[in-house]
């Protein structure tokens, strides 16, 4: 047996799905997106353990972010996997710390997304070395470990140290027992499936039955591009679902706040659980003065949240009532860890965003892992869910019967298959080169 | 006379000074910058016409901005300036909102200081076209063509493009006076020059001395490392400026919430006239509570505020008592404008951050227009004067006297000169070549 593993290097691919030719997953603002992801393998003096991590991008400007993983490399480089396990607070402080990269973040855009890339990865790591699961790793880990990974700075006004201790001490008589019971039963989903801008009433009506069929409970519909069509798609959604099963809509921050109040009361109707993204993701204000006035409809955000000092801005504002963590627009799972917390105290319910490339598969296990450490409910969760992309991954999520199944191998689930990374790596990947010829034949 | 010009391209240059060999400018959280700008200049197929526009960074992520900038030239590049002066806000909103880049801002971090860059390097290029300088070119618009330049998206809450048009008209007969008034005192400025950390008792003497020879008013003072040398370089500044001279402190970030409260009152005896960045930029809520609690010292924030949507809230919240844009963190001259009249609207005065490269330059235009059409007022107004760098620009600011002087040469001040963009382009410029070769004859 080894005694330690040490961090050679990051190899660092541009990967892009050319989604943006049937346009899956348009919306109001992202009208064409290339799913992507700048994905780093973390490479070690080990022969076969490594490091897989990425952060979710939608196109052009991921290659900013796959440059940015490169200017982490350094901070990371030469550190044993030991040292890490022992300070991941500190270590986590000084990718986000750089003194000189700071300054075009701080925490945010493109060098925030690149920190959440490299912490995922070391997570990954660390949870294979275990042979765990990553949900089942942070499982494993005590109270007092789990502490020593979150940055507390900026939010000890909301959430201290001590709290954070006791809020998970409370939780560990039951932890065991909720780890039987999640593995069994799965984590409730939500699908986006039915609901995009765009689709035909006959479209809408056959994906509302499937994924009834399939067993959702839980249906999100676009909207805010045009008032009339988004009336004909939730009348038609609320028809195929019935009046027990719940409505959610999505607008994509379309809306400054005085609007996204009109708007979301001319859509009250149709019984809806939240609104989405109503306005600007920095808006914390803005969401809590839509939250004053379209209650009891609840807003919910955060795919877009760039840190946790925004999130605790909106848990102490009462601006949402749904909180929608984002793997990979955090920091990082340390950074999640620190807003499962803050959320937890504040009394909101994570539903985490997913969708894109990989996001499902990371969710699953923060969802997990929050449900046997930190709030042992299902109560009014549901983690989103999209079936898309999921075939490139070694270990892709499985949903069913409208709910997460547990993943059980080790790491984060952020291996994506060597083929796929060869083709889609960009611009010179295989499926690139194809779609190049392609065009330049069509226009020939 | 030429009908029209066009924009060809763009050119961009990694551009980065060595000043952390001598530490000038450090503080608490970066401890050493090499000061650096993403440089861009905007050709255009005139034989001598040619914007220059660029965002201040602090070292590594320079190039993240340089990316990003390159990644912006098809959105600008084809265009004339006929058509940019016409519709400016659809020109900004372009750069802000291109539907894959968004994804890792959206308008924050690395994309929205490179935007910063481009919409500088326009105002510039439109500015050298009328033959003024951007403040007087600003000053040559109308109220109408003004609000045509800002985005409302996401502030209508707090201010709205009829209430914009009515505050610039209500400013406008006394336009032509004031342009002349100023042009002949110039505007405020403080200096940060004394207070850095780490000088010495005598350096500090020697400086404030100077610095009250020079005819400065208001004196900067670095703190938040330790609480008794920020006590010994408070008391030795007090001492030298005597009571009647305004003293300020800048915590660069370093403080949670509840520290910055009591760190500041602790400090309150030397007669504070503003607390500067005394936790996350991103805090709203927690400038607004450490607000309330060292009342009557103002609180004042900006240079790292990412966007008008925080600089919206922090006037909401009544967070901050001194609004100190940045003209590079702020999506440029178009952004700047929305925060100038949120700011005039909700009664906070506007001290902008300088210093670093260039920001000075820049900021000095600023002040002018909104004494000339937003506010008439120096009343309680500083703009940051930090003496570094200057010598690099075609036309640097100057002081006198305790007073910025009325830029006088067509554009916006951000011509570099060429000898400068030689030398200092990294890391391939002469002098980064030499810094190297001498590094390496040292450690042989």
């Amino acid at each position: 047996m080894r005694d330690d593993i040490t961090i050679l290097r990051f190899e660092v691919i541009d990967l892009r799905f050319p989604t943006s030719d049937t346009l899956d997953g348009s919306d109001a603002m992202h009208p064409d997106p290339d799913y992507s992801a700048a994905y780093v393998r973390i490479v070690t003096d080990h022969p076969t353990l490594e490091g897989r991590g990425f952060t979710f991008t939608i196109g052009r400007g991921t290659d900013l972010c796959v440059a940015a993983i490169k200017l982490l490399e350094p901070l990371v480089a030469g550190r044993t996997l030991r040292a890490l396990r022992r300070d991941m607070r500190e270590f986590w402080r000084t990718l986000t710390s750089d003194s000189q990269l700071r300054w075009v973040g701080p925490e945010k855009g493109v060098v925030h997304l690149a920190t959440a890339a490299v912490v995922n990865g070391i997570w990954d790591i660390l949870a294979k070395e275990a042979g765990l699961p990553l949900w089942k790793y942070l499982c494993s880990l005590s109270p007092e470990e789990i502490v020593a990974a979150i940055d507390f700075r900026y939010i000890t006004d909301a959430l201290t140290e001590a709290e954070a201790l006791e809020m998970l001490h409370a939780q560990s008589a039951e932890k065991l027992a909720r780890m039987r019971a999640i593995e069994g039963r799965g984590y409730p989903a939500y699908t986006t499936s039915c609901g995009w801008l765009g689709y035909s009433d006959d479209k809408i009506r056959a994906l509302c039955r499937e994924s009834i069929a399939d067993g959702f409970n839980h249906f999100k519909v676009k909207v805010g591009a045009d008032l009339d069509d988004d009336v004909r798609r939730l009348r038609i959604v609320r028809e195929e679902i019935g009046p027990s099963r719940k409505l959610m809509i999505d607008a994509n921050q379309r809306w400054d706040v005085e609007q996204a109040i009109s708007w979301t009361r001319a859509l009250a109707s149709f019984d809806l659980w939240w609104i989405e993204e109503p306005t600007s993701p920095d808006d914390v204000l803005g969401h809590a003065a839509i939250a004053r006035a379209v209650a009891p409809i609840g807003v919910a955000t955060g795919e877009q949240c760039q840190n946790r000092v925004i999130f605790k801005q909106l848990l102490q504002a009462k601006a949402i009532e749904f909180c929608q963590i984002d793997a990979c627009r955090l920091g990082g799972v340390n950074e999640v860890l620190a807003v499962l917390l803050l959320a937890r105290k504040f009394g909101v319910r994570v539903c985490p965003h997913a969708g894109g490339v990989g996001l499902c598969e990371l969710v699953n296990h923060l969802v997990h892992f929050e449900y046997c450490c930190v709030t042992g409910s299902e109560e009014g969760r549901v983690c989103e869910f999209v079936d898309h992309l999921h075939e490139h991954f070694e270990a892709p999520c499985i949903v069913r019967g409208g709910r997460y199944q547990s993943p059980t191998m080790p790491g984060y689930s952020s291996d994506i298959k060597d083929a796929s990374l060869r083709a889609f790596s960009y611009p010179n990947g295989s499926a690139w080169q194809a779609r190049k010829a392609n065009r330049e034949g069509v226009h020939v």
